[in-house]
């Protein structure tokens, strides 16, 4: 079973793989897809971001996708360009039929570090270690391949209550 | 010179195609896309709404597609619903390399009626006269049809312009 996770945003966007066996964790990979600055049209730039995660679920192929629930902006400008960015990149995952699954900040936390109020740089520090990666993976990177984390172990919970129905 | 223009929103998206000949629009189709009900998970509908403007782009083959500015809502959770179609929309648009243009609600009331404070029924007016249609246009599919005169009569200009650099 092989999860995408997602951290989308119109500048920088991270995305991590992960591949689940039973209880065990194996990192794919991770990266970020980079649209380029404000001097290029809004609308290119998600034909860029939509494209990149096309090459990312075409080249390794995840059984499921995964991303974070929004936090919205105080600035409504803000607020709909990070909409854009999401549009564009939950339609490139699922326009192929793709599994999508959204977690709350909250959830994501509790998963990989155990309580809600941890910070950015413990969910780094977990990933690292869950993921036995050598070292910290990049902010976006983490991010999503936390959420993809967050996945697996929600899907290993419901395989578990599927078992005992 | 075939111009499709796109009024989206996550309900219900109207479409309209117009063919440019000089100074002469001609009516070529219009209507809506539909994504279903709030029973309907969001990445769904992103994906009805994202395969919906591939087929329109598929059977009227447009040479550009014209969109309207967004009107900010003062409910966050909205902008970002709306923010969500528009990404997928536009990356609907754009991933098949269509020139797309975008104009405010101003410019399109300008263009198609006179005056910025045109009211929704005088557009909608309008757009019947400037397309020689039987009948009034239902509302998303006038809006976009709209969007779509507005970008030809830019283009006009511009050609214009051109003329007589």
């Amino acid at each position: 079973m092989r999860i995408l996770g997602i951290d989308p945003a119109l500048r920088v966007t991270g995305f991590g793989v992960i591949e689940v066996q039973g209880q065990r964790l194996h990192y794919i990979a991770s990266g970020t897809i980079e649209t380029g600055g404000t001097e290029i049209p809004v609308p290119q730039r998600l034909a860029t971001l939509y494209a990149g995660i096309r090459e990312v679920v075409e080249l390794y192929k995840p059984n499921a996708a995964s991303m974070e629930q929004v936090f919205l902006n105080v600035n409504p400008r803000s607020t709909l360009l990070l909409g854009q960015a999401r549009g564009a990149a939950i339609a490139s995952l699922v326009s192929d039929g793709l599994p999508m699954v959204e977690f709350s900040a909250l959830e994501v936390k509790k998963a990989i570090v155990g309580t809600g109020r941890a910070s950015k740089s413990q969910v780094q520090e977990m990933v690292k270690r869950l993921l036995k990666l050598n070292k910290l993976a990049g902010t976006d990177a983490s991010d999503a391949l936390a959420v993809a984390i967050c996945a697996a172990h929600h899907r290993e919970l419901n395989e578990r209550l599927h078992q005992f129905r």
